[in-house]
């Protein structure tokens, strides 16, 4: 486990959030991408040394436009980095750990991902990203 | 700005939700406090090269008692590391931005610490926590 590889926020207004982010906390866009599969337009912005990833839901009935009509915008999900998503998979799998991704697969950006069922977590919605 | 500092989790059950973060990401305690003021028992653990910080309130009259009582245990807020805490929140003031902390205050773990109001940020609870 490297740490954190960014935080995910749910935004309503991505343009607004991109810049009222660079005004408050000096982030930069690294990466945005429009991602129909999975519902989102996303940016991923640095801030200093770490990432912050900004997710707008493309219609309300996805997993991020549920999220934003049950809860409002805000904290979505953290991302921890790893050598080895499937590793890290397949080691929670036989401990018996909740997973939503029993098998990596690509996220936004290129990356592998995997996440984990929030009931494992104690109601955080956690998230593998390969390096 | 640094980058990311912490994470911040409110959990009902500090010592189950530890071994939990144990377990699933290879975490570590590096602290672990009572803050009665603050109504918190409070654990900032390692996890690789970033930091997770537990919080359990103390009363459900509480901040973080609020929290759960509206949220149910999950991501709480997100702390940015900077070199001056009090030249940030001058800058946002200075800006018209909505902070809870007008003045750094002694946070967790004897850290220098000051608060934007989740209004400003786009419903995210967002600290500077000074190097």
């Amino acid at each position: 486990m490297s740490g954190l590889h960014h935080v995910g926020i749910a935004v309503d207004d991505l343009d607004a959030a991109i810049a009222n982010y660079e005004a408050l906390f000096g982030a930069s866009v690294e990466h945005r991408e429009t991602v129909p599969d999975q519902g989102v337009e996303a940016a991923l912005l640095r801030v200093g040394g770490s990432r912050v990833e900004l997710l707008r839901p493309l219609e309300p009935d996805t997993p991020v436009g549920r999220f934003l009509a049950k809860r409002g915008p805000g904290l979505h999900h953290v991302a921890f980095e790893v050598a080895d998503v499937a590793a890290e998979l397949a080691r929670l799998r036989a401990d018996g750990v909740q997973l939503i991704d029993e098998e990596p697969r690509q996220g936004l950006f290129g990356l592998q991902v995997g996440f984990v069922h929030p009931e494992a977590t104690g109601g955080v919605l956690a998230e593998f990203v390969g390096r």
